[in-house]
């Protein structure tokens, strides 16, 4: 189906816009026949700089979001949206609010305050040099100090998952299983509950790898795209999971976030 | 100063509970002194299963934030926040409605859309498999291949923030740079405004690197951490930067959010 409409979506924010514009792909994704263009201006701190964006705003005729705190550009821009017509969306704001009214606190209308350097984010800076150190079972002891080591054979994502859950702020170590690695002794070791294990689909793996094949300009019909070298991966896996006794996910029709999320509650809920 | 106000904030998703997620953690940056705790309960779908949680917001009083985008669910939780005087944000059905409005075109309504594995997907998930190949230098050919390279001395963040760009969907390589070192001719053949040079100041990387040799369990006065060799360090890689005629950014009090968005943002401008 070819897209029909054309759609400009701006986002305008005293900081990067990463949460507007977070919002803005989960709400189009449920609009795959309409094209549109999402523009982001970050940064803006100054009236002028948003009158300037507001203009834009006007001509294009967009759909407007912002994550402003500070009180006095919440006012500029709702009341130039509202004068010219514009769809304006508050993203944040909503919620500050709620919890003013909840906790008689008020807030500090501090632009960026999400990205302040604290103890937090150089845990999560900390987690994601830890999974890049720990890939790829490049180092066993990587599995004693993880909060969650992930195991699966060729093609599972556990690279991207490692570093998707690191940047929220989990230390992940990973490795890959092949019938021929030897399984290192300090994977024994861990704790059942930090291990999980990810298995496939044959024929999606399969898939994966002659595509894989083809991307390097190789033969996709070889040993390692082949379904008896995948269901012999599987079955060494599968046989290594019952033995750990740990959770075991099947990622073929899971995004790395679904499988992170599933990760994340059953730890919680431990 | 000691958080005085204990708040319950649960985030309802007929799916991962990301976006919800990040509208948390920016709305709560600007009340640093409320402690809070965050609930997630994902993959949300039956009508059973949203009452169960429900009842819990209600014995917590919490506030409550939700993404779905099934009209029942979405009245059901409606119906029951309001008449149990819940705080209830519904995060993306306000813009949903204005694109609805806008473009005539009605939302599919389907939960998970917004982790579809579609091509989008795998050329993050390529994406970032290619900023840990190439991280830290480890093959020059990857310049070749990148969108953004970035250049900066120890402690510079390189690698969470190739990460965290990766994420978005660029390929990232790094190369760390020391006096030492000798720069791979590949990097003269890269195109200039996808080079980044990070720099950072002479007495923030000493702490930095200070910190890391005690956490290491090393002796904090080591060349490493001087501030003659820091000086050094930086004095070559400001003067490496002037020769290729790239963007530098100081990172000293940027997070890898701000220091990216700064990076995507000069490259989109271009």
């Amino acid at each position: 189906m070819s897209k029909t409409h054309s759609l400009t979506i701006m986002v305008l924010s005293d900081s990067v816009g990463g949460t507007a514009g977070n919002v803005v792909s989960a709400a189009m994704a449920q609009f795959p026949d309409v094209a549109y263009e999402m523009k982001n201006f970050p940064f803006i701190q100054e009236e002028d700089q948003l009158y300037t964006v507001l203009e834009k705003a006007n001509n294009f005729k967009a759909i407007v979001l912002h994550t402003f705190v500070d009180t006095l550009l919440v006012e500029i821009i709702e009341t130039y949206c509202s004068e010219h017509g514009i769809a304006c969306i508050d993203v944040i704001n909503p919620l500050i609010r709620e919890v003013t009214a909840k906790t008689n606190t008020m807030p500090q209308h501090k632009p960026g305050a999400n990205h302040k350097l604290d103890a937090k984010y150089f845990d999560r800076i900390s987690a994601l040099e830890f999974a890049v150190k720990y890939d790829d079972g490049k180092d066993p002891k990587g599995f004693l100090e993880a909060d969650i080591v992930i195991l699966g054979i060729s093609r599972t994502s556990k690279t991207p998952l490692s570093i998707y859950m690191a940047n929220q702020g989990y230390k992940v170590a990973n490795l890959p299983l092949m019938p021929e690695s030897r399984i290192p002794d300090e994977l024994w070791k861990v704790d059942t509950k930090r291990l999980v294990g990810l298995t496939n689909e044959e024929e999606m793996l399969s898939n994966i790898r002659r595509e894989r094949m083809i991307s390097y300009g190789m033969d996709p019909e070889t040993a390692y795209s082949s379904k008896e070298r995948i269901r012999r991966e599987i079955e060494f896996a599968e046989d290594l999971y019952k033995k750990l006794n740990c959770q075991i996910i099947n990622v073929s029709s899971k995004s790395i976030e679904e499988t992170s999320a599933i990760i994340i509650d059953s730890l919680n809920n431990d």
